[in-house]
């Protein structure tokens, strides 16, 4: 554990304790995995990627065990996984074992938009905050800039076949690609909480500026780069290098006026994203608050994309540390969904365990409590001791059990303790989870302290990582895609029966049609909910299940079908974070987090 | 001399000289200033960030040699500048001086649009070229998104505030701006060449997606964070970070609808573009193909902005090397004087010596030549010896050496040699540029023979910089705008009179009135004639220059008036650069220059 770190109570702010830390040199933290400077490509003292062509030097390790970390339903609040990540990881170093953190990478957007950042929280933080939430290497802008340049070739490509004609394309070598401008799927991207790019006219002015056409902004962590970025697989720095290339060139912008797909390699712009991209495939590493090692590495959207951080950065942990914890975004039913079906199909890596998060405050909501809103203090419902309210929503703890125990894999529950749970409340939530298959059900507290907090979660992870793991996808790869999507909302959702609108099913039949029906099913669906209603709390079953549309991110390697309206550019609310952020005195960031 | 660096003839590409260099660690570079890695924040091997602390324990090293690099009034092709630059530092380097180049970070957009990297050329490179054409250390990355987060600010607000009431807005803590949506001037930025984003409408879209307005985006260099960046000033990081705090708090985006400026400040964001752009203010270190340090920091555009790299790393520089060779962008009329006056006048520091570059095929083309085209081969005219042709070109030469005189510092001219240029074409030059009042013109062939062809020129510098500099400012601050442009436009420019539209005597009118007019002006002019018309090529004297329209960057610090539709966001021709971009088997990038 890093010395430098002394715990106070009551337990200060996120950034009062990240900015009282001294974190190790990076080259310390790398050192710990044996790794030298060689293998590092260093960013400031704090921070480093570590170069991918120390996997082949690796490959004789035996895999370390890996640990998905999700959770129940959450609340608006968010119920502490990344918190809990950290924390277990922090406990299992506390045990002596070699653990590793892997998370995602926060997008800059919410960071300035909604006060509360993305490093976990309390004595479970990965540090340096300030890199972690802001630049950290890089890889963010260089989404948005491969991203962006993708969408400029788009535009360009349209104006300068809309003024010339086949001979005079022909004389520089260009063919038409007839690009059909109400097909395209490409939007631009910024990472920033933008609402007024949501949608945009581009094009507009006189004839060299363009041809006028609706389109819109997504935030870039939505972007199907990023995506791509974390689900390229590889042995080395060039094999990975050229999956991304592949991902890249059959990335699909649109149709042309046949309805064909238009690719990244038919605009031959696949090539550039692919060097703008090089840089960042090597993984980030960071350190949690007690010095142990952190990989940061991609952030995928949790709704249109899969939301969960690199399998390079997870492929190089497994390597190098006995435990690896890894997040999946949003609740179970979605994030540790995608996170076998998808991100461990692409990787091949078996999971050992998976540690569910659940807080006594969730569980109540979903037992009938009044609404959570974000900003208000939260009702007294919560605070007070009410085992019967807590019971009432114990199935949804038991929901998220079984399924992941359908996968074959080992369940821990996490309680993540809050000062006002008591212990009936806790016992509850034990009994129930023991009873739905879980390995154990512990309380941890890393959030106040540390590692110590989360031993007897830790001690439960490592029993658990012992049992046989069985572990299998839900669905095979060649199911039609309507199948895969019922398999998952039946079994997963205990959706009672799935429709489509219209729209859905032409679009099913065109990536059929076109190939890409053997690819897996992301689901873009609410987290605040099992069902496709945000509203339905706890276990709804039998529900019908609407499919409303369905897109296809061929590039990342995935259908995703959307339930309800999916919003890809968050918006600013009238007193944004950024308001409070600034430098003090003595140059030091303020008001962060 | 970087032992490793083997000269061939004929000379290899760009591309393959840099990829055949192995350029020295970073370290070492630093080492030969004396810098430790204590000073560094490192980027991987072979770049890094000088820490702005380094600074104030180098306050009593005494000045090095200030030299600015400029050119006669271009072809379209551009005359050498940035070679000249890295090849002067190259060619003292083999006399045995301590030299710094200083020059500045090239957009990505060019990189992917028009083929021609921004590195220098041939043996007088700086290296390594991928990083320095593409991301670098990420400095362009924070612009754009401490830009854009101005931009979501600016909207944002204009939305809370016309869906509520001053109460309610009240009650949050804020209170009207009352923001004018026709008189914003706070476009977006993005780091690419796209045309169809120059003019656009945001906010379409239903109620709660923004508010619909016309705007339009900017290339990320031509940003005014990208001009503050540049001309920050101070003697450690926490000076130099309060200068950009402050800078941030004036700059203007536009007025209420009264008229009056609205400021950063008032947005309440200018903390956090401060915080977002902390970590660019240090400078970046990279080195000569020779192995001789480089700073690259900061490019502002050359047209709307002052074009000239960054003051902060200008600072360093002179306290590291005994000679520091700094480029300012287009011909002198422009770079050289925004140099002298914007640029010195904010550093306080004094330059030395100017070298003036020239082409023999600049000053044919001055002389009557025909028209020259980029990518189309160069008229028989450039390329056979046609002395009268060249001598009819001088006065381009010599209106350039009278302008920097008029400076009070010496000048050099330095004839960038092409193979088909002729002793007696060569003598020509240098006989007219002596009598003009040149210390020295001499030939240089640092393209093809590294520092080895720049030694004569260097040591004409060497000799030009023990000369008395008698520097002094064009105007002082206190006339009023319009004195300080006629000043400009009839000294430097030899225009007979300046006329003003409408526009731009209202906007003159407002700029005085809110306090603006104190000062420097930064002239938005073409760079192909000395006069506002590109097509009036050599020594144009006694026309009638109009200035347009009048804008202020308040935060970085000038009034800049436009003589002419200036571009601010590039598009992308048919065969853009980008086609030919691409990973070779091995992983390394090809075709990127």
């Amino acid at each position: 554990m890093n010395p430098a770190i002394k715990r106070l109570s009551p337990v200060p702010s996120d950034l009062d304790i990240a900015q009282a830390a001294q974190p190790l040199p990076i080259s310390e933290v790398a050192a710990q995995l044996g790794l030298t400077d060689d293998d590092l490509i260093h960013y400031g003292k704090h921070k480093a990627k570590v170069h991918l062509d120390t996997l082949p030097k690796l490959a004789d390790r035996p895999l370390g065990k890996y640990i998905d970390v999700t959770a129940i339903t959450p609340t608006p609040l968010g119920e502490g996984k990344t918190t809990t990540t950290v924390g277990l990881v922090q406990g299992l170093g506390q045990l002596g074992h070699k653990a590793i953190a892997c998370i995602r990478q926060p997008s800059m957007g919410p960071t300035f938009g909604i006060k509360g950042g993305a490093a976990g929280g309390g004595y479970s933080q990965v540090i340096p905050m300030e890199d972690f939430n802001l630049h950290l290497t890089g890889d963010i802008h260089a989404i948005t800039a491969a991203h962006n340049l993708v969408a400029a070739a788009i535009d360009a490509r349209w104006y300068h076949e809309d003024r010339m004609n086949d001979e005079k394309l022909a004389k520089v070598g260009l063919s038409r690609l007839n690009i059909d401008p109400y097909r395209l799927t490409w939007n631009r991207v910024m990472d920033v909480n933008d609402r007024a790019l949501r949608r945009v006219m581009v094009g507009l002015g006189p004839e060299d500026d363009g041809r006028p056409r609706q389109t819109g902004f997504d935030i870039t962590v939505a972007s199907e780069i990023m995506a791509i970025l974390a689900l390229v697989n590889g042995n080395d720095f060039k094999s990975a290098l050229h999956d991304l290339r592949q991902r890249a060139g059959r990335t699909v912008i649109g149709t042309n006026k046949d309805g064909q797909p238009i690719t990244l390699e038919d605009l031959k712009v696949a090539g550039a994203v692919t060097v703008l991209m090089r840089d960042a495939l090597h993984p980030n590493l960071l350190q949690t608050l007690e010095g142990q090692p952190a990989f940061v590495h991609a952030g995928p959207f949790a709704n249109i994309a899969h939301g969960n951080s690199s399998i390079l950065a997870d492929q190089l942990a497994l390597r190098l540390g006995d435990y690896v914890v890894t997040e999946s975004g949003f609740g179970a039913d979605i994030g540790m969904e995608k996170f076998f079906d998808i991100k461990c199909r692409y990787s091949g890596l078996i999971p050992d365990c998976v540690v569910l998060v659940a807080t006594i405050r969730a569980l109540k909501m979903h037992g009938g409590g009044p609404r959570v809103i974000p900003g208000r203090p939260l009702d007294k419902a919560y605070t007070d001791e009410n085992v019967g309210l807590l019971e009432a929503g114990l199935a949804n703890l038991e929901a998220h059990i079984r399924n992941a125990k359908r996968f074959g894999v080992p369940v821990v529950v996490a309680v993540n303790k809050f000062h006002t749970d008591t212990p009936a409340e806790i016992a509850a939530v034990e009994r129930a989870a023991l009873a739905a298959g879980a390995e154990a059900a512990v309380m941890t507290d890393h959030w106040a302290s540390g590692g110590d907090g989360a031993i007897q979660l830790s001690e439960a992870v490592v029993a658990a990582c012992e049992k046989p793991s069985n572990f299998q996808f839900l669905y095979p790869l060649d199911l039609p895609i309507k199948a895969k999507i019922e398999t998952i909302a039946k079994e997963i959702y205990s959706a009672g029966e799935v429709i489509y609108d219209p729209q859905a099913e032409k679009q099913i039949k065109s990536y059929e049609a076109n190939g890409f029906g053997n690819l897996p099913i992301c689901m873009a669906k609410t987290h605040l909910s099992i069902s496709d209603d945000p509203l339905l709390k706890n276990a709804p079953s039998g529900y019908t299940l609407t499919v409303r549309e369905v897109r296809a991110s061929v590039g990342a390697g995935f259908i995703y079908p959307l339930l309800g309206e999916m919003r890809t550019m968050p918006g600013l609310g009238t007193k944004p974070a950024y308001m409070n952020v600034d430098v003090d005195e003595d140059g030091r960031i303020m008001g962060l987090f």
